[in-house]
């Protein structure tokens, strides 16, 4: 049996709702195109009549074609004063221009009567013609029963109402929201069961899909458990993010309902992406990783100790309940550095590397990797960083200027003005030295223009290069200031992008390894000198 | 029907197994009277025939009289080449002095014959003898079924004679384990339902428990799907710590079955206290809370946006899985772009300002908020500045100190050096001139220093505080470095944290603005001045 299951992703607009998780309309392009390929059926852009940021998502997303992922704008059901026509919000949904449109109504009597102040009789209205109205712009209209199963509790003949509504206005696919995240798995069959009997009483051809919160910590088990019960669409998010305790986690659902349950998923293709696509939400909004995440986090597949070890080696899922490299993930076995070796000699390959395995300046590059690694930088997100260090290893570093030193001054010299930047460099390219200042917007900004200003004269090719994104973590283990930081610096030149770290107790010094970085990339790749 | 459901807290011994979770001794110890306070029936003290730091802890904890815990040690059935008598493994147990001993078993044929090494008959014969051998000097024995899930998929036969064998060995209660985690939970059912059949066909009279972990995300699921069944006994630990993914996680799993399910538990008299049971456990550990934690993080019952706050504040349930207080938890209203009067009279309120809603002042603090929500401010996480914010605007907000200016200097005067960092301030305490200066590792740790060597001579209670964490996140819109940075400031004086906010261009100027409201926070807070 591989019943097809259709994944909805809502990491845009439920998803940011999550405390401190933050994407600018760039991130949210990005992540967009990320999940395209990745496979996912429905990607929910935002709510446009309700934040103005989504609408211009929506205005930068036309541009880019998407191969599988249809787009959803998301809304609410018309304000009960207004003809559907005249409703704002229902505007924005149409200028959004998407193929697909997600309305949610109430289900539960309670919240119509005292959050909306309308008659149970109106929502009923409001919910059909809403979707009526919108019907003929749409190739699809997709029903969000918010609090569906809280409102059946309370009253189950008006919650089924209100999807008899949907149904009428025109909706192929219901979705039953646990919007306040607070029901059991073993409660959803029963509940399940009778919306499926009273659709099928009526006739009503559509999909039924389910939208779980994960204060109980149920969602995933929830989504999962819907779908056993006949489901065919499930909405979640990348990583679990979401309002309060975030929302169904589709990192964890996509491998269940593949590996395990044995159902059609379009991602099924690309699941090996997981694991990516997952780091890069996180990197995007500039959060750690989860180690403890399933399937995709650091510690999923880590194995301690020799026997298990040699038993995990032996036959792998005696100990694992899926094979790591599945989601692109990897078994770590925290005591060897084999992964490390097979790693590194994949990426020499890609680079165009010359690099055997049982050559010594491996080993060398392995302990050189591990040190920098121990002081705190990551190379996951910096491969230009990487490459340059690998590079160096192997004497293929070409060394295009020489830097003496470099000072860096902000002055507040009165307290409501912003502050003064300067800097100061000096440096060598081949015998000559420059010397020279730049004012800036920040220190890093201030050292990064003085940098380029001494080198453009003998590297033209500097002036098309930029910095794109700026990152910066402050590293565990110490406190406040003191702290060590880690830079990840994007630089483009509109052609490619490549990305730097730096690491140091100082924030100007950690900055400055990866403009450096950055720098020497874009130099190597102007002379063609990489791979 | 009050069903009652055991809890049995494997932290100490399963938890420490994850990655990063590491507790000494002394904190064992804390946390099993912490255990005991909150009304957890079996404390898993360690292993002691594997870990020697178990030992010590056992030696401990003896000390100590627990109110309604039993403490319990783990182990395995003896090796096949030691009679009981002889096994070091039991004699440790031994010596422990439990008043409970649990004892895992291998249930999944393949286990047995590649991992121990033995026929399927001897597996049989060392579970029972194992569990016999010991029975005269404890009160109770708990046999742990390890991987009985997988096994059970695998042999059913075997799986279930192996649970025959620990009955006959004198066990009192059997847990079925999902060791590798990768059971889903509506796989239980069919499965509890067989294990209930036999035992029932051979009377036995034991207790059924369930060890579930997490690698699917659906160990607290699982967990509750199996009470559901009519399992009576439920392993897990505080916070889901555990191997790769984490064991299932009591911290939800308890309100789930005293609130939702109605059952039974020694826990639901103190269950108030599990939040801060839940941080005790991460604070011994070091390790940050997880914001979104169902139940008993920050973010489990935090509120966004105008109209939604005033409907919580109605109602709560409405919006609320269950009220936060009875775990000990607090509703949180965040401040955020969305914010309306109705939030920020619920702060007033709660900070004690007197603010009533038809005060003009009360539209002057949203224009002021919004202003500020526009420059990039967000007080979300940010309570301190906002208090300030709203302090200014009702005119309550006191002059401790006034800024001429300041200078930040980083010399990189050698390049295979750490860069020099310097900040100098100027200031005005009354009538009083400071000029003074401060070294540092970075720029915003020199400033820091600066500006508190030139205000503690006057008000020495600075001493007391410092930095605890320090955030930088790049503002979209513009590009690379001289895009905005919203800088977040989290401070402590060891009695409780406040965290302030800044935003510039300049990362200088945006660290200088979040220090400065730290500061000025800090002086309120000694002078009594807040509500």
């Amino acid at each position: 049996m591989a019943r097809a299951i259709e994944i909805y992703d809502t990491t845009l607009r439920d998803g940011t709702q999550a405390e401190n998780f933050n994407l600018s309309v760039e991130d949210k392009v990005r992540i967009t195109l990320a999940l395209d390929q990745l496979g996912i059926d429905y990607i929910e852009g935002g709510w446009p009549g309700a934040n103005p940021m989504s609408v211009d998502y929506f205005n930068k997303i036309r541009r880019h074609k998407l191969t599988v992922a249809r787009l959803t704008a998301f809304g609410s059901t018309r304000h009960i004063k207004n003809n559907p026509e005249q409703d704002a919000n229902l505007q924005a949904l149409l200028q959004a221009e998407t193929p697909v449109i997600t309305i949610f109504g109430k289900s539960w009597d309670i919240h119509v009567t005292d959050a909306l102040n309308i008659s149970l009789e109106e929502n009923l209205e409001i919910i059909e013609d809403t979707l009526a109205f919108l019907k003929p712009s749409v190739d699809e209209l997709i029903y969000d029963a918010e609090h569906f199963f809280d409102g059946f509790k309370n009253n189950p003949d008006y919650a089924l109402a209100t999807l008899a509504s949907a149904v009428r206005g025109g909706a192929g696919t219901l979705v039953l929201c646990d919007t306040n995240g607070g029901t059991l798995p073993h409660e959803l069959p029963a509940i399940i069961k009778t919306v499926k009997n009273t659709l099928d009483r009526d006739d009503a051809a559509v999909k039924l899909g389910i939208h779980s919160h994960n204060d109980s910590e149920t969602a995933v088990a929830n989504a999962l458990v819907a779908v056993h019960c006949g489901i065919t669409h499930v909405q979640g998010t990348m990583n679990g993010f979401g309002e309060r305790c975030g929302n169904a986690n589709l990192t964890s659902i996509l491998p269940a309902l593949i590996f395990k349950m044995g159902h059609d998923c379009t991602a099924a293709a690309r699941i090996d992406e997981l694991y990516r696509t997952s780091r890069l939400i996180n990197e995007l909004a500039n959060l750690p990783h989860n180690r403890y995440q399933p399937y995709v986090g650091e510690s999923a597949f880590a194995h301690k100790g020799g026997i298990h070890v040699s038993a995990v080696k032996r036959n792998p899922l005696t100990y694992e309940h899926i094979e790591p490299e599945k989601v692109g993930n990897n078994r770590r076995i925290l005591i060897s550095d084999q992964a490390g070796r097979a790693n590194i000699l994949h990426k020499a390959e890609q680079w165009g590397l010359r690099l055997k395995p049982d050559d010594p300046l491996l080993s060398a590059i392995i302990l050189d990797l591990k040190e920098k690694e121990n002081q705190g930088y990551k190379y996951e997100a910096a491969e230009a960083s990487f490459e340059l260090l690998m590079r160096e290893a192997l004497g293929l570093q070409r060394k295009f200027f020489r830097v003496e030193g470099f000072r860096v001054m902000n002055n507040k010299y009165r307290i409501d003005r912003p502050p003064l930047t300067e800097a100061t460099i000096r440096l060598y390219v081949g015998g000559h030295e420059v010397h020279t200042a730049s004012m800036g917007d920040g220190p890093v900004n201030a050292l990064d223009r003085a940098l380029r200003k001494a080198l453009t004269r003998f590297y033209p090719c500097l002036e098309e290069m930029g910095l794109s994104d700026y990152k910066v973590r402050v590293l565990s283990g110490e406190h406040g200031t003191e702290a060590k930081v880690r830079v990840l610096v994007e630089s483009t030149d509109n052609v490619c992008q490549w990305r730097t770290v730096g690491v140091s107790i100082n924030i100007i010094e950690a900055s400055w390894q990866a403009l450096i970085d950055s720098v020497n990339y874009k130099l190597l790749k102007a002379e063609g000198l990489l791979g």
